[in-house]
């Protein structure tokens, strides 16, 4: 792995300084990561549950982790499209867990899913997959 | 059309209390909306531009004004996919406008697209793709 | 389980005439499928390798058998979004193995994604996730 | 424009030997294109309506062609996401058109969008986005 959970943690808090909007990390694999998006008012829709926006955001930064786990601290990658289905409604007032894995990691782009559950539940409320383009380094 | 562009706007302000998060309606047709984004801290990333998940707010809201244009004030109609590819890097500190237009609006489903702009400029930032389940009405 | 592996390959067989070209049923569990292409030169692009087209042509039918185990034969239900990525090039001259599992199966929804694989290599060429809308049993 | 119609219709044969199956060209913009696929037996599905795998590969040619009016003949640009929505049933026995248009063409990716219409009708059956990945020329 390039980067530990240590690492990571780190690189997160300092790249997203908006940080507990878009969750923490609960766990780092070779191109895996878990993270927990607190409830938290500003991400709730009317009836308790988290909106559609925030689970994307933190789909988006767990797929962020899995990469750069297989990549190393490229604050440049940038995600190029995002597919996401919604499954279910969310359990009102739990937490948010995003379990992300990456398909591809090539030069160029990396591809990931991640689950979206419901904290305590086993039914994914949404699914999604994504594409990050990696920065070319440059010559010197 | 179902709804006119003042009953829109109040139906929205009544479904949408963090509001101003999710956008301003600027226009209304018989399926399509055009809505503004004003520039906030909260939507900002680090550079001045606009993040990934506040476009996705707009354009789900955005959708789902055109749809409601065709099919009246119904409150339950659900997101169940999105796709959204990022083409560009918004211009920093400028609004974010969302054009909206319904591909096909059925008893069931209705899909639309939606293009995001940076305010002035011409070229897209993002582009997306949204399914919204409706919800079939109660026999009595 | 709605329908065993012997009324799927009857299903499939008497619902796709064009049959070969659609591809083999391998295995079939509770929500999930297991289907093979044998490589033929109808699917085949200059270099040996299987088209994109030929990949989401298996995707979509082991999807739909993967839902029909679920809900029994329902000829009429039909995709109504795929998303696939394609992640690297297929084996010249493999078949291709499509393993699929439901995330969600509603009253009116099927949601589902699926792993397109060269056959005896273990990476992905492909993955793909589909929505399937059911219909809804008319009244007598 | 970096290519003129002729100069797509023979590149399309030249690269698309099995060529009537993926369709034929009616017209090439900057940026744009609009292509036809004949009904054939081979592309029906029971009711005489074009399969999905049918139209997601004229979809596929259409984006193809349009991104090679900015860049000119690459052979090696490959699909790396296919987003499709199914809107309605194809018109049966009617042959299907695509139009597509570039919503972007950077050095590495390339996004389209594309209507799929059967012909003499209005409104869309189909409408896709799709990136197209462009090799890096090689330095010397």
């Amino acid at each position: 792995m390039e980067m530990n959970f240590k690492q990571m943690q780190a690189f997160l808090q300092e790249h997203f300084p908006q940080g507990a909007q878009y969750g923490e990390l609960l766990d780092l694999g070779e191109g895996t990561s878990k993270m927990r998006l607190p409830v938290d008012d500003q991400h709730l829709r009317p009836g308790g549950t988290v909106s559609g926006p925030a689970m994307m955001g933190l789909a988006d930064v767990a797929i962020y982790a899995a990469l750069l786990s297989k990549i190393g601290p490229v604050p440049l990658a940038v995600t190029t499209n995002l597919n996401i289905n919604f499954l279910r409604k969310p359990v009102a007032d739990a937490d948010i867990i995003a379990e992300a894995k990456m398909l591809k990691v090539g030069k160029r782009l990396g591809v990931g899913e991640v689950s979206i559950l419901s904290d305590g539940d086993e039914d994914p409320v949404a699914h999604a997959t994504m594409t990050y383009s990696i920065p070319v380094p440059e010559k010197r």
